[in-house]
């Protein structure tokens, strides 16, 4: 059994997790991350102590929204709470509950969940994508994942795709994420919307237009909403494109809450993405969505949790 | 010793490479592509046989341009050599001279070749990058070339910079090689000469302009050609962020043709380069010029066959 840690902006999500990726119960409590990092990593405790009395938990995976020196342990930063710089987050769990933790970031996770319960299961080139709010990435190399000289490898979402294109959050210009992620549909659409085009978007306030909400109307025939779409996913198939030219994986696993459209996004993406891939490295190459949906997050921790500790005997 | 053969368009260049990679002599004979490949077979075998009554000659290192399953020893295709396809060049090169013969794609030997003799000895995570006619790659991954699920890996010539962008020779559209190589600068530059711009470049028949020309006229100061070295040394520079930030290498190698041009070269693409690189993934991160200079495909044939043959013993 292993503890999988999701630790999101707005909730952290907690799972035990047996040896084959089922979750046999899980736990979501609020990070209450403006209040800074001392009362998160209370709340961490809080969900971790839920499970550890359980029979057989041998170790925790913790996956964070944020660069993570992963030797060391140590989150660099997280945008969503300010106060968190460098810190070990390993020492201090270890101490209080006496079982191995690991930390990395939620992407690269994300692909080990894959890998280790998930589509991917098996294989051994793998790039993980996450369409979300941003566009993250994980490298799965020979079975395992890349992490690079400085751990910081997979910044996919910052691959240049339009140059001297827009703004990107990172603060450079013409990034895949800003073409392609959640934050770039959304951004559109509030533009239609405050330019009176006549879409349904206009019937709903500012503040309920998300990712999802586009995407379904797009799927009921507003062609505006469609418009929105449409670009975005020729954006993620080109950004896919690049990635096979450099990698030629086995396999690209799409997730991250975008995904969720399913089928409908994926059938996109993948023409774009196919369009735009030499053709000796479309050979074998399979596009598919991620298996681990909604628990991607604690699926992943409990993946790295379970590699790390096999692979330390 | 190993033996070094560089396959090219033009000329069949071989050297034999001493342990340290010092060439202890060389020879150069016309490839005659355009006879077929039976005949450029002939032409590499009297290279081979220059080398071969030498002492402690332990292997022969092939490289060529084009695709390569390198495993089995086949070249996919070279686009200078209209029948060579899917050829078995290891066979009956070992059947005929009796030691280890491997073959690979040229950039991914220019790679190896800086890995082991050049800039990048010592290093785990590398990217080099052959700036020519094209845009190669070669990846270095803990030491060793990663060369992907079908030895396809690498084709990083071919990441769209540029969507719905000018067409590359691959047929796609908006990929780096289409913006950053040797043969995007001279097609601008026959672009300024037919609409009379005032350019130096008015003074040289079509057939002489080539990217030495066009840099060292703008290293002259010739304002249009200082504005077609610009815009393809900033496209170089985007698609080398893009690569680091994915890859979070500790060095980037850059080689090929279009390198020679030194500093005036190095100075400006790294500026570009480190301008869209997330500042984390520029802690210790070297861009480097490749050491291996106008010996590059040589030095890397030696390098492979010096790799593989310590590799098996």
């Amino acid at each position: 059994m292993y503890i999988g840690i999701d630790l999101g902006g707005t909730n952290i999500k907690g799972g035990l997790v047996d040896d084959e990726g089922k979750i046999v119960y899980n736990v979501i409590v609020p990070t209450e991350a403006k209040l800074g990092w001392s009362r998160v990593l209370d709340n961490i405790k809080k969900v971790i102590s839920q499970f550890i009395g359980h029979d057989g938990v041998k170790a925790i995976g913790i996956g964070v929204p944020g660069p993570v020196d992963f030797k060391n342990g140590v989150v660099r930063s997280m945008p969503a709470i300010s106060d968190a710089k460098d810190i070990n987050v390993i020492n201090e769990l270890v101490k209080e509950f006496g079982i191995p933790v690991f930390v990395d970031n939620d992407a690269n996770n994300f692909a080990i969940g894959e890998l280790v319960f998930g589509a991917a299961k098996g294989k051994k080139e793998v790039i993980g994508i996450t369409l979300g709010t941003g566009i993250g990435g994980g490298i799965i190399i020979n079975g395992e994942l890349y992490r690079g000289a400085n751990y910081y490898a997979g910044e996919v979402g910052h691959i240049v795709i339009v140059p001297n294109g827009v703004q990107c959050n990172c603060g450079n210009f013409g990034c895949w994420e800003a073409y392609g992620s959640a934050t770039a549909m959304i951004k559109k659409a509030l533009s239609y919307k405050s330019r009176k085009i006549l879409t349904k978007l206009s019937e709903y306030p500012d503040e309920r237009i998300d990712a999802k909400l586009i995407i379904d109307l797009a799927k009921n025939g507003d062609e505006f909403c469609m418009n929105i779409v449409d670009e975005a996913f020729k954006y993620i198939g080109l950004g896919i494109a690049s990635l096979v030219n450099i990698f030629n994986p086995e396999m690209v696993v799409i997730g991250g809450g975008v995904s969720l459209a399913g089928e409908f996004l994926l059938y996109r993406v993948r023409n774009y993405a196919m369009e735009n891939i030499m053709p000796p490295l479309r050979e074998g190459l399979e596009i598919v969505l991620a298996r681990s949906g909604n628990n991607a997050g604690i699926l992943g921790s409990a993946a790295l949790a379970k590699i790390e500790v096999n692979r330390r005997g």
